[in-house]
């Protein structure tokens, strides 16, 4: 369990009262610049002061020679000056009463021998004043919650409901835009950089009581304390999905990831093994592990395996039903009674059986009336649903430069089509809310949708929910929900749900 | 082979001198309005004359009771006409001299008899005249290079060096979105619809001598004519590749295309083995068959299934190796005097192997000293880079928001960082034209960067190279373009290369 006094100290990191910079520059390629620029340009809300014995002012702010010469209280520090500086800087920072450093600085542990001294006298400082540290060798965190975003990469994710920690800069980057892609925002998200201090089981204990974490997303490279990890996420993840994405997988992938570590990545099945006696969600990709983590943010769990499959065009059915079974799903068989429900929805000439295609195109009527025949005759644990009214919305961005504009007004067949889209994608929400059943909807263009802000496809971003950019993400989606539902069953967890999907954020820029 | 005269014929579908649009409308919720709207939105310059009795002016042009009334000449006509109007529609264009028709309508052969007697009364009036016909029941098709978009959808894909030839119109929409995503358009495109005359064989023989193609992509669920489809196959795919997603490849996605469309879909691995034989390479799901197209359009073919792997983040590497092994490819071992030549560009500290781990991040040296090593000690096939110059395209949007504008010129601060972007990029696609290797770029933020239009980014995508959205994406790529280089091989056809990539559009909407 994590002690009081380190949880109030992770506090400091997440909600800081204020930030001295530790070698804050005016230099724009240096981090000091970078990183206080982001700092500042977040929006955070309370005092920041740069430090730095050669400058006055930095980036408009009066900047200081020493932690110790700021006349105010201070509780956390952001530290871009050289490795040989950190340790006597951090003890500087304890007696000034700070609580949680953030070490952006590389040329520690990663280097070896002296590094790690380096290294180990820095966290032994940080200890001596009950500091925890971030890092070193990490590209700093972001809280938007707090509109703190003290990092090195060039954009600002929205707030939303999935916390990300990263043992590499880079990764955490990449997964933070494929989550973007599919309208997600964060909660909190580290770069654990060399986790000299805080290591993984830290952040996931201290997220399992955090209520604007919903899931949590991990990737790992390889683990210092391996026991504690395990056990941790054991702790968490009945409460809270752990979806982690673990590099070195094969031979050779375990070879490259012991030259970039030093960390032996270990036989997978072990690893494996360990993982899923945890109740840990294992993501194949990075993409995949966004996917996943928005997935599991909104969308009730399945209860079981079978798939019914709704679509408003044959091929895309057959494909879903294709990738069904290549993730070990079973494409429901649906029965004479379901069928003879759905054949008074369709035309003469559909054929009965799942994927259930709506032959004359998927239409208005297609969630209204099909999904919840599925959902109540019980045959199959969830639906994916493919094609959806974003072609609708994608109207309003084409005619804005319609030549016809001249011709013809076509402001009530625009307002007339986004009215549909809304109501159609509040619908499959409602769906959703009313059965506690898993829709999965399919549309390749939602991050198109989300780049032009659409307004037909904000609604259901809006309540939680997410739309799949492609027919496998979803259908893989389902299959790991199932498998995380099925081993919180096997340690009988209790079943925690929030009521409501947390907010999402990203259409609101 | 294509009878001249049918190619003629096919020539009037891409290139029209005139079009009759029969069943034009003023109800803009009708297709005779939609697709008619995005044939004038689309700027074909030629004359389009609008048929229906029972109007005069259509979106502003005079609207003809009939194609023989129009008093010029026409070559195509395009139909959404009821079904059982169409056959005698056929003859009376026919009897205009027109060549091609597009019969979006549908309600013909999916529908069984009688639909079917109909569709065949449709082709035989047809034939009578000399006319080719697309679909019916197709969603139209499109053109860029003669600005043509007579078709549903609601967008207008750029010009680009792929066709797109589908049986779906949903699934043609969604491989042009994903083909939008990373950046590309497409030469020619064609919804077959029920393909009651022009087969897939047809379109594959017509597209082989298109100058505009340098890929061809193919989405089936069932053939017609199955032996005249791979002989065409055969016949064009030493010259182009060509790229084939075909749903139904499990029991399962079998029995839902059997009840979908009506064909058998045999066994998946005779299947296969027929396309083998064809040259043809097979791409698993629509997002890949558009990310294998755009592959093709611009990246040399690698010699082998060695991968050399260029990484800015140590456990970017990690993955990308797991990927090559998944995908059956050899994560190569680079030989002594490699590694020492690398260790010269390379930190101290850097751990000799493939993957190269650049350590201190990539920086702008990356490309131009590590990359030509590995080309030039010839134990590699290609290369994956994995990181690319987008976070410094990324700083200008980001930029345009700072509040610090106030406070600090940073102008020169992003024009620095656009041109080494844009210096950094153009330096990626003179290595493959210098060494005429493969390098495969993977960057998550590439589909930001193509709706943003970033400047740092549009110099390589304009030069007609890919950026992969993922690091399985790019390997996956990789794997299928040494399938296809072996294959070409295996049947000794001669290797045919257009010396330039042709231009992408689709930054210059």
């Amino acid at each position: 369990m994590l002690a009081e006094k380190r949880r109030s100290a992770l506090d400091a990191i997440f909600f800081p009262k204020a930030i001295a910079f530790v070698g804050a520059s005016n230099n724009m390629n240096k981090w000091g610049f970078l990183i206080l620029h982001n700092l500042i340009m977040g929006g955070y809300e309370g005092p920041v002061y740069p430090v730095n014995p050669k400058e006055k002012n930095i980036l408009g702010l009066p900047a200081y020679p020493s932690v110790a010469a700021i006349p105010h209280p201070v509780d956390q520090a952001i530290f871009t000056i050289p490795a040989e500086q950190i340790p006597p800087a951090i003890a500087e920072a304890g007696r000034k009463g700070v609580r949680a450093g953030i070490v952006i600085s590389a040329g520690m542990g990663e280097l070896g021998e002296p590094g790690k001294a380096l290294e180990a006298e820095m966290v032994e400082q940080a200890r001596r004043y009950g500091m925890v540290l971030v890092g070193p060798n990490g590209q700093g965190y972001a809280c938007p919650q707090s509109k703190l975003y003290p990092w090195m990469p060039a954009f600002l994710p929205p707030h939303g409901p999935i916390a990300l920690i990263s043992q590499s800069g880079n990764i955490q980057t990449w997964i933070l835009q494929y989550l973007e892609r599919v309208g997600f925002g964060v909660s909190k998200t580290v770069s654990m950089g060399n986790a000299a201090d805080l290591q993984a089981g830290d952040y996931l204990r201290y997220l399992k009581d955090d209520p604007e974490t919903r899931v949590i997303v991990l990737y790992l490279e390889g683990l210092n304390q391996g026991r504690e990890f395990f056990s941790a996420a054991q702790e968490v993840s009945p409460r809270k999905p752990v979806v982690l994405v673990k590099a070195g997988r094969t031979e050779a992938g375990a070879r490259a990831a012991r030259s970039h570590t030093g960390v032996l990545a270990g036989a997978d099945r072990v690893f494996a093994a360990a993982c899923g006696q945890a109740g840990i969600v294992r993501a194949d990709t990075l993409e995949q592990a966004a996917i996943y983590a928005a997935a599991f943010a909104g969308i009730p769990l399945p209860a079981g395996k079978r798939v019914g499959i709704v679509t408003g065009g044959g091929g895309l059915g057959v494909i879903a039903a294709d990738a069904c079974v290549a993730e070990g799903l079973t494409v429901a068989e649906l029965g004479p009674r379901t069928c003879a429900r759905l054949q008074k929805l369709l035309p003469p000439w559909w054929v009965p059986g799942n994927p259930v295609d709506m032959v004359a195109g998927l239409g208005y009527a297609g969630p209204r009336e099909v999904i919840p025949v599925l959902f109540e005759e019980g045959e199959v644990d969830g639906v994916i649903m493919i094609g959806l009214g974003w072609a609708h919305g994608m109207v309003e961005t084409y005619l804005k430069h319609s030549p016809l504009r001249k011709l013809t007004d076509l402001t009530p067949f625009i307002a007339d089509r986004l009215k549909r889209d809304r109501e159609y994608n509040n619908r499959l929400a409602d769906l959703i809310e009313k059965y506690g059943k898993p829709l999965y909807m399919v549309g390749p263009a939602v991050a198109h949708a989300i780049e032009r802000g659409w307004e037909g496809m904000s609604d259901i971003l809006r309540r939680g929910y997410m739309i799949f950019p492609t027919i496998e993400s979803a259908v893989q989606a389902f299959a790991a929900m199932a498998e995380y539902r099925r081993l919180r069953e096997l340690h009988q967890a209790p079943e925690v749900r929030p009521a409501a999907p947390a907010p999402v954020r990203a259409l609101e820029r």
